[in-house]
C-alpha cells in the first residue's frame, strides 16, 4: 500500500493537508478556557453542515457506530418497535444492533441496490393505528451498495401516514458531501462520522436531536452512560465533555466544517457529483453497471460496480492495493464478491480521481477482464473538463 | 494557554515528538494487510505493559470511559450485585455508571484521600456466602485523589475470602506509568486510556479480559454492540474492526509500546516514582499536604495538594492558564476547591517538571499564599540531581 | 494549486511522507552529540548514493546552485579556462557563472536537446596541449530539455586526451534517480541538491570532491566563506559546522540515503526508467516528440516535449495550474514555449504518474490541441503493466 | 538530549508549533502564482520587522552567514578598505571573510565583553580624508559574548565625520528580538537569518539594502552569483527565484512575521527584555557575572555568564547536555571555556526560562560550583511575576 497515493475507499477520505495539520496538536486542557474556543465552532459547524436549526448536536470522541448507539439508547425504550429497511450492509448492521438492544425491528427486505421503499413504509405506518411504531430507521446513503434512499419523501410519507415515530437517519457517508436538510426532511436524529464529509481520521460520531428527539430522551429507559445525551449536555454547559474529549480531532472538525462552508454546501455537493459522474461515465465505458439499479439511486460518494458474473470481484480490490499500492473497497455481505466500490467522497480532486480510474483499469485487465485501457478515464475526462470547482479546490 | 508549555494535568499528557509524528498518518485502507502490521504490534505491546500473557485484549476507538462500559456490559447481568468503594471522582463515576446499567452496587464510602477499603472488601466478600456477589470493582490510581489502592491486597482479601467476583480494575491513570500486574494480580478486567501513560491523545480505550472474564461475557446479557468484545474478536481474527478504528492512534500506540518496552518498564516506573517524590517534596516545601493521607498511597502520577482552610484553590489553575499560560488539574468533586492538581505522568523530564514547580510556585505567591519563591524548586532539584534516567529520555 | 495533486516540475519532487516528518523536527543544537548521529550517516548515505568511495563530500545549507559555486571556488583561479558546452538553461547558467567569476570559458554550442558532444571536447582537449584548460564541465542531465550527457563517455575522451583537467558535474537532476558513478566515472566534483533524487525539499547543496580536486583546492585562489570545503572539513571533524547547519533537511537527508539503499539503488534506477518509459509512451501516443533527439539521449527524470508549432507550449503549465490544480514545467530559454517539462523524479507510484498524464491530456484538449483523450494514459498502462516496482513503493 | 526540553541556546531557537507547521508544506512548484502569494507577504513581513521603509530587501535559501557575504560582494571592490571592530566571534569572523575576499580591514581589537567603540570608529572615520574607507561593519548584537552595541550612536558618529563608507550591520541575532531601525539608523546593509528573532529553523539569510547600497551594487566587483541582488531583484519581479526557493521556510517566515506584527514589535522587545532580566536575576543570585561589561551593553537574546577562574565553563554546556538533556551554548574563541551561555531569545515563556535556569543551577551544584539551589530561580521569578506579556503568547 502506498501512502503517496490517494485512497478509493468510501471513508476514511483522503484527508486535506491543513485538516491533518488541525487534528496533530500538542497536548490541550480539555478543561481550560482554550478548549471552548475549538468546542463550540465545531458544534456550530456541524449544525450549519446538518442544516440544523432547532433541537440540540452532540460529538462523541468515537467511531460512527457508536452514533446508531446514541440514536437508539437515547429515544427508545426495551422492547420498543422500530421499522427498517435491509438493503446493504449498515442498514443489516443497524438492525443488529436494535435486536441487541431487546427491540422488536419490524424489518422490511430490499434487494441490495434499490433504495429505502418509501410506499411500502407508509403503508406499513398507516396500518400502525396504534402507534406501537416508536421510530423508522432510514439509511441515506447504504455504503456497501452506493444506493442513496429519498429521506424527504419518507418524511412526506410519515406525514402522510399521520404517524408520530420518530425518524432516525444515518447519514454517515451522505452528510457533508449531498445535500442533508436535517430541518427541513424533519429529521429527529441524524448520525455521522468524522472520517466521511467532514475529511477527518475516524474517531468522532456526530449526531443531531430534533426537539422531540430530546424530549424522548427524558423518558427512554435503555441503558447509556457514554453515550449520554444528558451527560453531554452539562458537560457542553461548562465548556467541557463529561470525559476526555479528542482535541484534536474536535479543533480538525472546526477546521472541516470552516473549509465547506467556505467553499459552500452547494458548491461541495456540485464537486461530489460532478466527480461522481466521471466515475459512472468510467464505469459505462468499461461495459459494467453500478449496483444501484436506477439513476435516481446514484450515490454521489460511493459507487458499488458489479463484476461479470463467475469473477470474485474482491480480486480487484486485493490486486490493486498488492500490486499498485492502491485502495479500493470490497462488496460486503450480500454483495460480497459481486461488486468492488470506489469511493469519491472528501478532498478529492480531477486528477486524484483519474489515477483510481486509471489504476482500477490496468488491474481489471491483469485479472483478465475485457478492458479498453484508457476507455474509463477517457470517458471521466470527457466530465472533468466541463466542471468548474478546480479552482476552489486550488485553495486547500 | 501556552502551547509552548508542558502541560501538568493529569492526562491527556505531553506527547513525544515521536509518537505524535506516528498518529499523524495519512489514510490507510483500515481493511488493507498494511493495517494488520499496525493492529498486532498494538495489542502485543499493550498486553506486554499490562503483563497479560493469558485471556484477550482489546482496544476501542473511544475515550477510556468506554473501557468502563466495555467491562460492565460484556461480563454482566442485569440487577447483578458488584462492591464497589468510592474514594474519589473517578470510583464515584463508575459505580454511577453500574447504576445506569441496573446493576445493585455495593457501595463502601472512603474518606477521598485514603485507598480502598481491601479489610472492609475481605469481610464484606465474607459475609456473602451466596456469591451473589459478581464482581468487585477497584481504582487502581484514583486521579482525583492522587491516591493508588493496593490491587495486589484486594486479590489476596478476594482470595482469603474464598469469593469467585469477577476482579473489574481501572488502571487508566495507572497503567503504563506504575506497576501492574495482570496475571499476577489475577485481574479480570484491567481498564486504560491512551491519554495517560500510553503518552497518546485520548480516543482509544484499552482492555484486557482474563479468561475467566472472556467466559463470563458467554453469558452476560447486559446489552452492547459497540463494546461489545465477540464483534472485536471476529474482527481481529480478520486483521480488522466490526467498525472503523483509529488507525492513528493504533499506529501510536504501537509505537508507545515499544518506547515503553524499550526504556524497560521497571526503568519507566522510577522514572516517574523520581519525579513524583520531587513534587512531593516541592509540596513539603511549601509547607502543605498531599491529599493522599499517607505514604503508601502516594501516587507516581498525579499529586493532588491540599491548600490552605478557607482559600479556593481552584484559583490556582485558573491563575496558572490565564497568567502563565500552565495547565494544572482542578479538585474535583468532594475535594473541589480544596486541592489542586499537579499531573506528572507520561514522557517527562526534570526540567520540564521543575517548570511547572516554579510556575505553581509564582501563582501561589500572586495570590497571596505564604510560598517562599524557589523552595519547591530547590526542594525538587535536590531529588532530581540524584535521578538517573535523564540520559534515556534524551533518546527521544 | 492544489495540495492534494502530485507535482510533475522537475523538481523539489513530491516528498514521501516518512521524509517530510523527517525534515520536520524541534530545534536540536547543533552542537550536541545529537547533530553528530545525523551528519556522519547523512554523509556516508550521500556517499553511497553517489558511488564514491574516494576523496571528500560536503552538505551546504543552501540551494543546488550553490554547489556549482562550490565547484569552481575551490578548484580553481581566477582567470582560469573551462571547457563547457551550452544545452539547455542549466549548463547555460553554469557558464554565466564562471565568467561572473573571472574565469574564460572555451564554451561550445550545441543545439538545445542534444547532449555534451563528447568527441568535440576531446578534440578541443587534445589541442590544449599546453593544459590551460584547468577543468571541464559536464550537465550529466539538462533539466531543461530532459537531455542526459555520457559522463562515463567523457571521462573516457579526456583520458584520450590524455589531459589533466578537472571534471566537474552537474548532477543535480540525476544523482539519486539515474545511475552515476563517482568513482568510476573519474569525477572530480560532483553537484547536486536535495530537491530531487533526493525527494526532499530545497535547500541543501551536496557536492562531492575528488582527492585531485582537493589538492586543487589547497592553491586555488577564487574567493569562497561560505562556500569552502576548508571550513567544512574542519567543521566535520567537530562533528559541526562552520556556521548553522539546516538540521531538519540533514535529518531528511539521512533517511533519504536509507530509503534509497534499502529500495537498492538498481531498483530505485529501473523504477525512475518504467516510469519515465510510460510518459515517452504518452507522449507517442499524443503524436508528441520529445526535446531530446535520441533516445539515447532521453532522461528518465524529466521530459522536454515539444508542442505543435505556433503553439504557445506555456499555455498548457498556465492553464493546468489554475484549472486542474496541478504542476508541471515550462520551457525556458532557447525552448521557451516550444516545449513544456513533466517532471517524473523521485518519488512517484504508476498511478501518480497516470494522473499527471490524464491532466496533461484534458489541458491540451481544452486548448484545442488534436489530443485523443485517454490514448497517452492507455500508452503508459501498457508499459506500468509490466513494470515490477509497485510493490516496493507500498513500504512508503 | 531530549526533544521535549526547551532549548537555551541563542539560535536557533524553539520554534512555535504553528511556525513549524507553516514550514512542513508539500511541494509547491516555485514557479506557480501560488509561490507568489508567500514570497510577497514574506518580504513585506521582514521589512516592517526591520522598519525598512526605503530600498529593497532579499531573502537567500542558506544560512545566515550567506548574509555576510550579500553585503560584501554586492557592494565593494577587491582591495577596499573596511572598518570593523573585533569584539567577538562573529565579528571576527565577517572580519575574515573580509579578508579573504581581499578587503582591506581596519580592525579595532576591543576586549570581549565590551561593544563596538563607536568614539574610536568617529576618530577613524574623520581621519579617512580621502575617503578610502568604504565600509563600516558593526555587529549589533554579538552572540558569542551577549553584548549590544549602539547602531544609533554609530550612525550619529559617522554622520559627525562626514564620512560617507556604507554601514553594513550584522543584525542575525537582534533583529526580530530587540530594536532595530533600518531607516532611522541610516543602515545600508541589515543582515539577518531566519533562526534567531524569526523563530524559524536555519536555512534563510535575510538581507535588507539602502538605496546607496544598491546603488553600490551597480559597480561593484567582487564576484557573486548566489549572492547577487541583481539576478534576486529580478527574480522578484517575475515572483520567482533566480534558482530554486526554500518554499516552506518562505511560508514560516509569512507567518511568523505576521506572529511578530500582530504581537507588536514593542511587545516582543518588552517580552524579552523581561525574560533576560529574569535570566540576569538569576545570574546575579548565583554570584556571577555576565561578560557584558556594563549593564547598557546587556543583550536581550542572549546571557555569556563567567565562570569562575579556573573552572571550565564548557563542562555546563556537556554536562546538562548528557544529564538533563538540555541545550545551552558554550563560550567560544577568546572566552572559550571561561563562559557558558543562556540563549532567551524567540518563542520563549516564563516557565520555559526557568526551567533552563532550574537545570543551569543543577548543572553547576553538580559540577562543584558554589550555586544555592532555587536562588536564580527565586531570583527569576520575582521578576517574571511583575511582567504582562504572558497573556499574549497563550495565543500561540
Amino acid at each position: 500500500m502506498s501512502l503517496q497515493n490517494p485512497v478509493f475507499i468510501p471513508g476514511p477520505t483522503n484527508i486535506p493537508e491543513a485538516i491533518r495539520k488541525a487534528c496533530d496538536v500538542p497536548t490541550i486542557d480539555h478543561r481550560s478556557p482554550l478548549f471552548a474556543t475549538i468546542l463550540h465552532p465545531a458544534l456550530d459547524g456541524v449544525r450549519k453542515v446538518l442544516k440544523q436549526t432547532r433541537g440540540e448536536t452532540f460529538i462523541f470522541p468515537a467511531s460512527g457506530t457508536g452514533g446508531w448507539e446514541t440514536a437508539l439508547s437515547n429515544t427508545l425504550n426495551p422492547g420498543d418497535r422500530v421499522l427498517a429497511a435491509r438493503n446493504g450492509m449498515f442498514s443489516h448492521k443497524w438492525i443488529d444492533m436494535c435486536q441487541r438492544f431487546g427491540l422488536q425491528v419490524t424489518q422490511v427486505d430490499v434487494p441490495w441496490g434499490e433504495g429505502l421503499p418509501v410506499a411500502q413504509f407508509e403503508e406499513i405506518l398507516r396500518e400502525d393505528e396504534r402507534g406501537s411504531i416508536k421510530a423508522v430507521l432510514a439509511t441515506h446513503n447504504e455504503t456497501a451498495t452506493g444506493v442513496v434512499s429519498d429521506i424527504a419523501g419518507l418524511r412526506r410519507a410519515m406525514d402522510a401516514a399521520g404517524h408520530g415515530a420518530l425518524l432516525l437517519v444515518d447519514g454517515v457517508s451522505s452528510i457533508g458531501s449531498m445535500d442533508f436538510r436535517f430541518d427541513a426532511w424533519g429529521v429527529d436524529v441524524a448520525v455521522t462520522g468524522s472520517q466521511k464529509g467532514f475529511m477527518l481520521p475516524a474517531g468522532l460520531a456526530i449526531v443531531g436531536f430534533s426537539e422531540k428527539a430530546v424530549a424522548a430522551s427524558k423518558t427512554a429507559t435503555l441503558p447509556r452512560t457514554f453515550w449520554s445525551i444528558d451527560d453531554m449536555r452539562k458537560g457542553y454547559a461548562a465548556d467541557a465533555y463529561p470525559y476526555t474529549p479528542s482535541v484534536g480531532l474536535m479543533n480538525g472538525l472546526k477546521l472541516a466544517t470552516e473549509m465547506l462552508l467556505a467553499e459552500g454546501l452547494d458548491t461541495v455537493f456540485a464537486r461530489h457529483a460532478r466527480i461522481a459522474e466521471g466515475v459512472r461515465a468510467a464505469v459505462a465505458a468499461w461495459g459494467m453497471k453500478p449496483c444501484a439499479v436506477s439513476p435516481d439511486l446514484y450515490s454521489n460518494t460511493v459507487t458499488a460496480i458489479r463484476t461479470p458474473e463467475g469473477f470474485n470481484a474482491s480480486r480487484i480490490v486485493e490486486h490493486a492495493a498488492t500490486r499498485y499500492g492502491m485502495a479500493f473497497g470490497t462488496g460486503l455481505g450480500d454483495v460480497a464478491g459481486k461488486v468492488f466500490r470506489i469511493g469519491h467522497l472528501g478532498s478529492l480532486t480531477d486528477a486524484m480521481a483519474l489515477s483510481g480510474i486509471a489504476t482500477a483499469e490496468m488491474v481489471m485487465a491483469d485479472l483478465g477482464l475485457d478492458i479498453t485501457l484508457g476507455s474509463g478515464v477517457a470517458a471521466a475526462q470527457a466530465v472533468y473538463r466541463h466542471g468548474a470547482a478546480a479552482e476552489r479546490m486550488a485553495a486547500q
